[in-house]
């Protein structure tokens, strides 16, 4: 409702009424404003009926929604089901034009807004939460496997020649995947072990870069975020090496949004040596569906040229989760997600300590690991059998509690069976350690490389 | 999105598809503004997008929406659950203000604004489709039945003496339970036949009036809508019969509202004598979910004082749902469902009078009935056992179709076993003519006044 | 899904996985089970996502949602706009039935239902939350103001010649006019102050009622909730008061039901002496929208007969909303927003002394009032001017904590304005102390009758 | 509600209401059965309480939803937002498993139960409306382009050698970009006019086929829907050579699934020659936001093989659309658009041969185009400057008057300017030629291959 809109009102209700109601609507079409003008995300987090008023502001602004509108194009954002066009608040058109996910969508001034808010929120989180250098990122509507993939293949527009992606192991299959899809042979770096911790071998990625020739390789890909006892990739080491020889540095920071060690070693790699792109999921990060990362840089010409590099429009969808999510939370709203994220991540370390010493077992130490805490891969030779638990933002101290009293129940009856079959051959107690529902979400216990990249 | 925010939106997106935009949700604002300013149902109805927006503004300007407020009353329009919030639009104050339904709820600015504009969209309505003199009316978010009592007890301020009230017979529980609740005693005056159509003993009702006493006599109360064969009530001679022994006259228009015919006696009733009070369904006549009616008038202030009669604040549900679909429907939209409404009664009598005709029964002509179809109530002695339906607004040609086609099924093996079973009682017969699924939705074939009084 | 279609199921996904979900989907569906066998509030509450299988399921049942249905009475439940009828989850056909709210309506099972299993964890929370012994609920579809004129209506059946209620002053207008609107004349019982509280004047009471006669009132209308300096009626006393002169005794506990201490007095004034009736608000006490309350008592059948009094259909609204936030909050969610209350409510007359004290002011002491804290009617002729404040179910500390601070600004705003205009009479003073939109909640300052009887 | 519930509610209702609700819960219930059991898409379509009925279901089944669940991995499903959890019916761990689109989520039992019925449902349709033989499809949670880049990059594992994609030029950015960013070359084949209509050169792609080698050619690359005057590629011919070359054949099919004439020519490709893969997009075939596509196939094994490429998770939200809105639809629903688009495009080039004779202007004839109309590109050498118009599914009549009547005046605008201006250039002319609005629906009329690239 417009000024003139309220002014009206006012021979409905008595004035006053109406310039208090007035002031309230104000409060929030100044939020937007706000926004607008800034670009940044939010200090405090908005409540939905804030968020609600912007989205369907936005949603009249496209095409699909004009009163009068008369498309007789291919693609006019016509959305046959009403529960569907609903769930998507009216927003049909997707993201991009001419193959630049960037680029405006002449048929979608609200969704283009939405998407240039989205990543400038974004991307001011980034900074704000600790890579302050962060130069420009984009929303991509791609979980991060197929981003990583995206990535690899703009680099190709430079490197045609390269053939290899040097790789510190992880074992993880859509990482894996991400460079065979690209086209990409990748060059494993096995990991070493440092007390109980699995690091990345940078002596030996340089013997391999000087053996393929640093023009053969396409990139080089770490890892920040993983299963425990593989700890953080050496990113500022590995990125000295990229400078070197001038190779290009993508990080996979799957789920390290959440963890300031992460970022930190980003910003430090960053500033040390090299890094082109650092790629995170917005639903291990930002606590949406499944769907949606962050590919973000320093140099804002390589984020633009991944964006020009997607051909054809995408779907907005995981935009509207990360754009509503940002609003929600607000940077405040963020960073106390993150603090909740490192006391949960000690206090479910400490839990399954006190459960390990009582049952003669005990905690793998990964420091640098800062999610996931574990008892034993990622190598083919890690000395012993473990089980992994990760801490990730949204976490819950009652999921704690549940967690570890459920392994205990566990642990108690293999520990019975195992005293029972004593004869019996390893493999097949460990057969038998069979987890209940809530144990699906964790990565099993694996010595061979091929279980383990299971996600 | 305001002005500003409009100009700060081009420098994310190119100026023209911002203005683009802009003109696009100026579309709409625009709707918005004409509908406070003009206070009129509008001619075209608005499609959902239009009405969140301005339902969202309305909810910002309620209290319990201030994002600073802090209430220390007892009623603060907190809602528990999300799922219960959302439903209502956020709007959680109900209506009025002391016991005063149409005062403004001050700590409700928006929800007084939402219940001022669905009266006024209310009235402009009434008065285009029919009742042009009509003065006030109000939405009330009670229905039908419960509202004729207010009516009844706010006529007590007036009349504290009177004891009776005089009504046509109609057999149906809630008119009759709307007169003992109010605390009057009904005086039933029995229709007599016309034709085959029940119609009101005029004569027989002034004789009552001279018996009782004018001044004993709470109100005349009438009936429009109601199932064949009873017709209509003589609402312009007992409109003149009201006005010369100065009785005050509520009509019961339950389901009328979407019937010209309906509204045009109610119109000349007033213009030839006196009518205090027509009142209406939300359900019947808006295609809304149980629980509204809208009393009106052509006494401005007789319809106020029914409000003021209401004790306390009142829900502002049912005026959603009116608020919602005025602005869905438009005049022109109610229009179109009038006059399909009056199609589709024309074909169901011509549907049945087939199946009639071919089984040898026959349709009563009830012709001022403009609504109902029937084969024989409201009466003690109607000479022929029958089964009414009705085409209400809403109706389409495929329920015609389908009942007309399990009606007859039903008559077909109503008549053999009839045929098969000659020597039982016919009451036993008629026990074993059930009716499926469908026919839960019609008055039963009923002789006593005990079953048909039921609804 | 049932039991076939899961089995189906497994050959589309692994048959553990699909019995997992089946396992978690039977979890959901138990609860609903159980709802219906033992018809109690559930101990814990339940999700949305499970009140959302429930409601779905129980529109499924309603008739204007068979997928093969052709209607053909008057009213269908067909809905025109998509928004309203979704947001009523699809439920269209109200309450009741032949003007009897708790009859099962024939077109609508699943409402019915509902309805049934509303009353039922309502009754289930009153009886353990502090009122063992009560013998039936409804929940009714109107306001506490409007319920009470229902069950005055009600009474006059059995008491035809009664002209007065007895009533205990309480400056509410809602609640003056629910007396009158019933078609009674309101008795005032003036209160007296015991210390700094005003209590009701039992001895004046007796009195009246041998001056007018037992048989000559309807109800004797007491109050349990109100706005402190008037303490809570004193019940017990006045119960017997009933039993001895054999008068219906409606008690008005429009916010008591959160508060233990209101649910104590009523439960002994009714094993003490007589209640026929206690009336609640739906709003103050569950945290919905206005528009319902809940009337209960001690004699089923006269609990029935208040529903059978109610003429025709009723909005279904109220009732959702009710529905819905019961099974949210569980019993133990309820408990524990009782606790809460009574915390804050000494939080927020602690926080009220320490302002007063500093201020040279006091805070009145009305120890038998849970709820509400003040400072000056509910008389003539109270010694003090006063403000009052509550701490109601729902508050939150930030609140408190909000309010205080604003309290205090006005505060020193007006004893300064008071310093400057030594010479200006104390009524313009009183206009001067203007209170910002936050203090639009709250009673103001008062001693005519007329201005205090606002709400 | 299950039939212990069922059957605790006759305490509550009488057991004829019970039974009659349980049989249209019932019926319900044996749609989604059925649903499961034979994994076709429905006849008829659902309404949307079915739709939300299964999906609430399947929701239940995901162990985010899990009432006891205590997840400890990096990825739980946790949704931040109330607002996102909604629209996204709760579904948040999207699809597939280690890299493999298809395979079941363990984590979400529903979710994966969700997308192989979408897939089943999507083959059924297919095969049912045109292309029989369809041995399997994959509904992609990604656009068209993207989606045929995951083609190409499949299509490397077989041919890694492979460094040329042949294909039949066609002006638009996407289809071009989808080779690039495959890291392949495309090999443009200019089409021939054929009569006034572009077709594809066969003996060209011949030619190039011998000179570049057939184990150099990762595929061709064929177009079905295009703007006019384009026509549809020679798919019959095409796949004969794709055969005895042994090249694979990709069929871009972007709008073609509406059209029967596309899929009718599929088939026959398929029959005669070699057909791969026909990839086409949810958003302009099923009236879904933009985001998906279904890529579908003649042999089962490569169709996997696509899923099985795609590295990680993918959001399940585009196949979430595609679910709902066949639910929506059923064969029959579908099928009913076809037949109306096929009558619009008719109309709509009858609409436009009167304006264009009224004017001196004429249609291209492009017969073989069952969508688009057309006056001019596809080409570096259009003999005239022209205009394009689609007459896509879901458009309505009133649509094409609105076009025609404002297409008309643009024409009479610019033909009166062109009088005015005769010594300009014809260039400067064309630059006047400003369409509003609705013509950014429209490829703009280009004899510059850059331009003509734009989406």
């Amino acid at each position: 409702m417009d000024a003139c809109a309220l002014k009206s009102a006012e021979r409905l209700v008595p004035p006053s009424y109406v310039s208090q109601g007035q002031e309230a609507l104000g409060a929030r079409q100044a939020k937007i404003r706000l926004l607008l003008e800034q670009r940044k995300c939010p200090k405090q987090g908005w409540d939905d009926l804030t968020i609600e008023l912007i989205l369907n502001d936005l949603a009249a602004m496209d095409s699909n929604n004009f009163s009068h509108n008369c498309g007789v194009g291919e693609r006019e954002g016509r959305v046959y089901s009403d529960l569907v066009a609903k769930r998507h608040f009216r927003l049909a058109h997707g993201l991009g034009r001419s193959g630049d996910l960037a680029e405006t969508q002449p048929k979608a001034a609200g969704s283009s807004i939405l998407y240039k808010l989205t990543n400038a929120m974004m991307l001011d989180l980034i900074r704000q939460i600790g890579v302050q250098k962060t130069a420009a990122c984009l929303v991509i509507p791609m979980a991060t496997g197929m981003t990583l993939t995206l990535c690899l293949l703009t680099l190709r527009h430079s490197r045609p020649q390269a053939k290899f992606v040097l790789w510190p192991r992880i074992d993880q299959k859509s990482c894996f995947k991400s460079i065979t899809t690209a086209g990409y042979s990748p060059e494993i770096i096995e990991n070493i072990l440092e007390g109980e911790e699995l690091r990345s071998d940078v002596e030996e990625m340089e013997r391999r870069v000087k053996h393929l020739g640093a023009d053969n390789i396409a990139a080089v890909l770490t890892t920040t975020s993983c299963f425990a006892p593989r700890g953080i990739d050496k990113l500022e080491e590995i990125g000295q090496l990229c400078a070197k020889y001038n190779i290009p540095h993508i990080i996979n920071n799957a789920y390290g949004l959440q963890s300031s060690k992460c970022l930190h070693h980003i910003q430090q790699a960053s500033r040390l040596g090299r890094v082109d792109a650092f790629v995170q999921s917005t639903d291990k990060n930002l606590m949406v569906p499944v769907g949606g990362s962050v590919v973000a840089g320093f140099d804002a010409a390589f984020v633009a040229e991944i964006g020009k590099t997607y051909p054809g429009r995408a779907s907005s969808s995981p935009i509207l989760d990360a754009f509503i999510t940002l609003l929600s939370l607000g940077t405040e709203g963020y960073a106390k997600l993150m603090v909740e994220q490192k006391t949960l991540k000690a206090e479910l370390t400490e839990s399954l300590r006190r459960i390990a010493e009582k049952h003669g077992l005990r905690i793998i130490e990964a420091r640098s690991n800062p999610i996931s805490v574990g008892w034993g891969s990622h190598t083919t030779s890690y000395p012993h059998p473990y089980l992994t638990a990760a801490a990730a933002i949204g976490m819950s101290k009652h999921d704690i509690n549940l967690f570890t009293e459920r392994l205990e129940k566990c642990l108690i009856k293999f520990l019975k069976q195992r005293a029972n079959n004593l004869g019996k051959k390893v493999e097949e107690k460990q057969e038998e350690m069979k987890m209940q529902e809530d144990y699906a979400s964790q990565e099993k216990t694996a010595k061979k490389q091929e279980g383990s990249l299971d996600e």
